[in-house]
């Protein structure tokens, strides 16, 4: 990348808002040279947070005033008719002019999606736009799609995810033929429901390199480049694993600060444990992406820090490095195409 | 429990057959001395695997010759069909004709649902049989239902999954009124789906002990004593907190291996990790229930050990104490009085 990429962040966004997500700039700004970021939200209170960066980065960093913020528990519906002025929609909005070349928000899913959609449209050929993210595996990691987008959807639009799931990580990781997987349930009276039976016909059929029904474990095993469900069933199993996570750190902890004993071995241990934890750091994993829109947005996690933030924004640096939904255009309007479903 | 117990075991079933089944037998014969037990499968290699056993406890450890093993991947309908002499058959036809109080096997999950349908049949009022485990939670466990026998069910089925759960519940754990938690999404935009909507209002207006909706993560918070979701979401959920689980185990394993400090690191801190892998070992929660049966059937995992099968065998031997099928007949019976949807 030579040329300049501009970036807009909803400064306001996430259960911490500009407490995180001037740290990120900066942090973005400091590492690439050819970054422009603007931070879209409540002028006053942004030039309070980022006086000395916006005096180092003059150039590269920029305000853009927005007026409203839309609530972390506010429905979609309420944001897009009642926020025109919100820090979230004015980011995308800035995407839609072409003032920006991708936004990151930290704000809410449900109300992110709705505007992104309203605003930047959905690709042709595309039905429903969905949420996909990496998710560490036991060998690097596996991009899953929807993770809560689209909580019905049917056969083609199984297969619509799985291209757009294909295309996506063909671009961000470089792989020619990344592995489609389709998830299902293992018991061998009930292999999985219509939906799923039949995005396997169509999946089969297609140019794609899918290797079948996967499930739920194969999320970890690193056996798929891309995994295929419907954002219920998404959802669930990304919530899950967090769960699963935070009760695991948490029997960790208690093992090694029962008595004084375990906290002297839980000294030593502590360079160990540090790196076993970053290997699976969800911070290194922050930044969904919201794909099938004509445009870039990427969802950082609400309770995201600098880091994880930071890492939304190298997400979407790359996704504009790949032209991600050009490519993902050209891509669906080929496979439908061939399967003749066009 | 003064009565004498029986408990017929598809000794042929999972991974191992009696090599696990027998001692897992022995264990609970010398734990509990009121049980009986009934070894089905092949005499002459039962006979060979517990020699010593079938002496020392001669009076109640009895052998029924069964000619057939149904295999782990053979469909239901093959089984059904095809298997009329096979341990897993016979076991559950023991529980039918009275000779025995539960049945336990490892078998396929297909299979032993599908015969134990066809053999016992459904409790009068439940539509569909579902499978329930508890899985350990920060604050003790959670029963979660259904675990993958349904991929598809209605508004008064998950109703139905959730006064089930309840009264097994209630029976085992001895709680007067569990929390009942409906598992869905959460981004506004897309709060469940119409299932689940509907299921939200019949439960709301119901005697249960109601809490709403839950996400994925609550499965391990244990704010909630029984979670209802369909079976596709239930296993895809189960199955990726294994995975995950897997794959932290891998990265821990590697963290403490990956040299000869970090080696000796590991040798210190052992008995810490134990006391804390002791805390989630899947072994403890080994044993699901098909609940909604005329009967009591617990599935073992496949590959479970000794302990996990002996495991699998006490839960068979709480169900019978507190009479749960029963329980559940006389609940839903009630519950559907109650909501007027009888």
């Amino acid at each position: 990348m030579s040329q300049v990429v501009t970036i807009a962040l909803d400064a306001m966004g996430g259960d911490h808002g500009p407490t995180v997500v001037v740290p990120a700039a900066l942090e973005i700004l400091a590492r690439h040279a050819e970054v422009r970021l603007v931070l879209v939200g409540d002028q006053a209170s942004l030039e309070q947070h980022c006086a000395t960066g916006l005096e180092r980065f003059a150039d590269r960093l920029q305000i853009r005033h927005a007026t409203q913020v839309v609530g972390m528990d506010e429905s979609p519906a309420t944001a897009l008719r009642g926020k025109k002025d919100s820090s979230m929609r004015v980011a995308i909005d800035l995407v839609k002019e072409g003032a920006a070349d991708a936004c990151v928000s930290a704000g809410n899913t449900g109300a992110l999606m709705a505007t992104a959609r309203f605003v930047l449209k959905t690709l042709p050929g595309i039905d429903r736009p969905a949420i996909i993210s990496a998710i560490p595996s036991i060998r690097g990691h596996t991009h899953v799609l929807d993770l809560g987008a689209n909580v019905d959807l049917d056969a083609g639009q199984l297969f619509q995810l799985a291209v757009m799931g294909a295309t996506l990580v063909r671009a961000v990781d470089s792989l020619e033929r990344p592995r489609v997987g389709l998830l299902n349930v293992g018991a061998e009276e009930i292999k999985g429901n219509e939906e799923v039976k039949q995005a396997h016909v169509l999946l089969g059929a297609s140019e794609l390199n899918y290797i079948g029904f996967v499930e739920g474990d194969d999320v970890y095993t690193g056996d798929a480049d891309v995994i295929v469900c419907d954002g219920f069933v998404g959802n669930v199993a990304l919530k899950t694993s967090e769960g699963l996570a935070q009760m695991i750190t948490h029997f960790m902890r208690q093992a090694f600060t029962r008595n004084l004993l375990t906290r002297f071995v839980g000294l030593i241990a502590t360079p160990v444990l540090h790196s076993f934890k970053k290997r699976i750091d969800p911070r290194r994993y922050n930044g969904a992406s919201l794909v099938g829109l004509q445009g870039i947005v990427i969802k950082s996690h609400g309770g995201a820090d600098a880091l994880a933030f930071a890492n939304a924004i190298d997400i979407a640096l790359i996704e504009v490095a790949k032209a991600v939904p050009k490519t993902i255009g050209e891509e669906i309007g080929h496979q439908l195409q061939a399967t003749g479903t066009a």
